[in-house]
């Protein structure tokens, strides 16, 4: 059995965004010379998701409205966790959204549907964050 | 290690639907000759889920009636994405009931709960898609 | 590849709670003998979670709000699955929080943020269930 890991970095200007990250998952699988196993790709902050889905400006708008009607971020005074924090909000909408993916590894490719997509979805950003892929098999 | 992939073909005439897809999954192991290691079931579409619960049909209902609640269908020009396509609300409903599920297997079974299915979720149906089982282990 | 499973049991004496279970799995991690792999936790039942997020009480009040306000206990009666039962919504909030984590596995520890903890949300306690273990690798 192979194993590889890898760290991808972040610093998401805003407060909020979906970065599209298949090419970095595709390049670290290049790397493992892994052709038969399974990706991990994982958000390693508890404010943040890693999904798969449409890579479409429309739906991600959809998404960002949508997610602040389930869990609003304002008032921030709402949530108990928001003592010296203003990112609970951010905790519910990466519950929504998940922690993390795993993906086939067929013939040495991400075996996907025509429109999987992975990204990474930032709702607490303005600092430094970190997604990690780890992939096994031969 | 030892692995294993087959593609699960639907064609669901309605918009929705939930189906229980636990036999194709055992069979797909059967086949596999795999004892110890992990099932990948993952929707290879946008607007599709695969989940694990109740095989019970007053469930079903409910989770039919409390997703339409929490990401409306329509009006459909409430969502951006709906330029052209009518399916905004299914590529929400299947972020809230995942995309994929990952199951141990021990001594050559599914090692489940007493309860534990697994199901396709269709939301956006009347076309052919598809589920990956994907099986790696020894 | 080596493979190793153990389930963890609980009994909850309310209906509702999360339960931080990060020992536990490092525990199952350091018997396996495991250094590089995946390690699969997941809920066996269909009314609980396994989640990964912050161990923090004001957090965890939060989500217990924002998920009753999602899927709401009651009344009992505006969900079909409760005839002879009362945890429809039950269901509902674990799809929400999810069923699994899938760990990585890097040199014999669990590869995690800083604030990344592993917990089992109950939502319809008051009697045994347990969580699977399951890790591969080598």
């Amino acid at each position: 059995m192979k194993s590889y890991r890898k760290e991808l970095w972040f610093q998401v200007p805003t407060r909020r965004a979906f970065i599209n990250i298949t090419g970095d998952v595709e390049q670290c699988l290049a790397e493992s010379g892994i052709r038969e196993g399974l990706v991990l790709v994982n958000a390693m902050h508890i404010t943040a998701s890693v999904f798969i889905n449409d890579d479409e400006s429309g739906l991600h708008h959809d998404y960002e409205k949508w997610l602040e009607k389930l869990a609003p971020h304002e008032p921030v005074s709402q949530y108990r966790h928001n003592v010296g924090e203003d990112n609970a909000d951010a905790h519910m909408k990466r519950q929504i959204m998940g922690r993390e993916v795993v993906v086939a590894v067929t013939g040495g490719r991400l075996d996907f549907g025509t429109w999987e997509r992975i990204f990474y979805g930032e709702f607490d950003g303005r600092r430094k964050k970190r997604v990690l892929v780890k992939i096994i098999g031969e």
